[in-house]
């Protein structure tokens, strides 16, 4: 049996939760998983309960750990640095820790900094959201093929990477590893940027005097590209606040882009209006195509897949045994 | 019968044949219709054919508007100008015209300048479509509880009124009187400026080197926002140049906006970033609630709702004669 603590009842914490415990343990090399949950928030909790996301609901956070083989948090980031100063004395040796961050430089400073000897940090970002927050809006098929990024570094071992990929597999996620630093400024640009952008739009168009008779006519365009601007206010601030630079250098691009875009406009420049709309459509349907028949990259992403060996993973039994599962 | 051409078998065009020709003959007011179609292009004409959406294809403009009672132009709005000199001369007194483009003002204008006495022009624009185009895409629910603008001038007779809310109604979608320079104004802030806001997202992502370990990276969230950048490539540069000095009214206000945004991350001032994000949030969700239960403005709209008598719409029958339809 696998114990694992998942710090943060929200949207992500509670959908691993019911992913992993409704998994079929003879498919994952976890085995059997027993669950404990914590968060701030006791309706949360509450709410993971009876959701079924986890087994157990701890009293505190040192309670929470201190079983643990693998402790999951699944905080806003900002939450991160205070969580692993609390937890590090309580943790086991052996304990691998992860994360499901958005920004993952920062985080894994944070756990290099903070985390004693023999405890292992693999940082972790699932590539999957929904603009609804918290347990309530919990969801198993969250991960279903999705892209779980992964920025482990040197230090890390080869069974700790093993244990946070077979989470990952688990719930139908999709491995990717990536640096840490890489993945910050590629994700501000295809993650962080688009809520920047959904935010503007709701933003410019709602300080209008007409708001209210624009509302009437605003349809389905308005609604889609404004979506993520109804995503968690504080996990967006958390975000933009430990991924500044990076934020910054695509807010710089798309302000340029727009100034582009308007001098066409003033100058009249039909041709030059077309080929900025016709090149971003044939790069966007591209990687829709791409996204269709499989994840874009999968051919790059299956030769990071591992091998599924039966029992490649050792996990500590509560008794500080090391046990392979064989199935 | 109430005879109908459509000029421009694309999406809309299209989705408004097979939706008017689909109708229960007893349920709207235009009872029968026999619809005409055509297109420069013969193949989208044919799709038309085979989908169900036309009755007859026209082999010119000219045979195509001359049993007219109703005219809609269904293509990109620069080319509504020269299609309205074309047509001009063949078309019978009291024929109603009509158009779905984005943008109205200037070809409100271009209907005054250039159709005879006699012959009405009602603007419309159904607040409906998808990023799809072309009439293998078209679909008869699109405009299913659409706002449907219509922006008629004090030159309009209520006949030509009610024949054009008659078309609306039937197609399931509800007729929302606007005026021209009002509508263009607005639209440009929840239509347009959404469409260039998806577009600058695929530009500055895909012009980055690291774009294609990106997009592997890339989901939902870049999916949505970024979804307009499919959309017609001339359908956008057409109304960019119809729509310029509103459009960069609200550019102009989205580089402000992110202006602001940088300068807070500069700041790290925390507090700011969460009061855009938490205002943000605030609105789209209040609108999105609106649009859950009814459509936002519903309450204001009702009233703009014609009470619908029976045998309202007086239509000439090929005969030239007046029939007055019963149901």
């Amino acid at each position: 049996m696998t114990t694992l603590t998942i710090i943060g009842m929200g949207l992500i914490g509670t959908s691993l939760g019911i992913a992993l415990r409704t998994a079929n343990p003879k498919h994952t090399p976890l085995s059997n998983v027993y669950i404990t949950g914590y968060d701030t928030n006791k309706s949360a909790t509450r709410t993971a309960r009876n959701r079924l996301a986890i087994d157990h609901q701890a009293k505190d956070m040192a309670e929470a750990v201190q079983q643990a083989h693998i402790v999951v948090i699944a905080t806003p980031v900002q939450a991160i640095h205070p969580i692993l100063s609390h937890i590090a004395p309580w943790l086991s040796p052996g304990t691998i820790v992860t994360d499901v961050a958005s920004t993952k430089a920062q985080v894994c400073a944070w756990a290099h900094e903070l985390l004693p000897e023999g405890i292992e940090f693999v940082g972790g970002h699932p590539m999957a959201g929904k603009e609804l927050s918290g347990a309530e809006a919990a969801d198993p098929e969250l991960f279903k093929d999705a892209i779980y990024c992964l920025t482990p570094d040197a230090s890390n071992s080869q069974h700790a990477l093993d244990t946070i990929e077979a989470i990952v597999k688990t719930v139908g996620a999709k491995p990717y590893h990536i640096n840490a630093v890489e993945h910050d400024a590629y994700v501000a640009g295809i993650s962080h940027l688009p809520f920047v952008l959904s935010t503007a739009l709701v933003a410019v168009t709602s300080r209008s005097p007409a708001w209210k008779e624009m509302a009437v006519l605003a349809a389905s365009g308005f609604r889609d590209v404004s979506r993520l601007a109804s995503g968690d206010v504080l996990m967006h601030r958390d975000i933009c606040t430990t991924n500044r630079a990076a934020l910054i250098r695509w807010i710089n691009d798309t302000v340029g882009f727009l100034l582009e875009m308007r001098e066409h406009l003033e100058h009249e420049d039909e041709a030059a209006i077309e080929t900025l709309f016709a090149h971003a459509q044939k790069i966007r349907d591209a990687w829709l195509e791409q996204k269709g028949t499989m994840r874009p990259g999968e051919d790059a992403f299956e030769s990071l897949q591992q091998v599924q060996h039966p029992g490649f993973l050792g996990i500590r039994t509560p008794g500080g045994k090391k046990h392979l599962h064989d199935d």
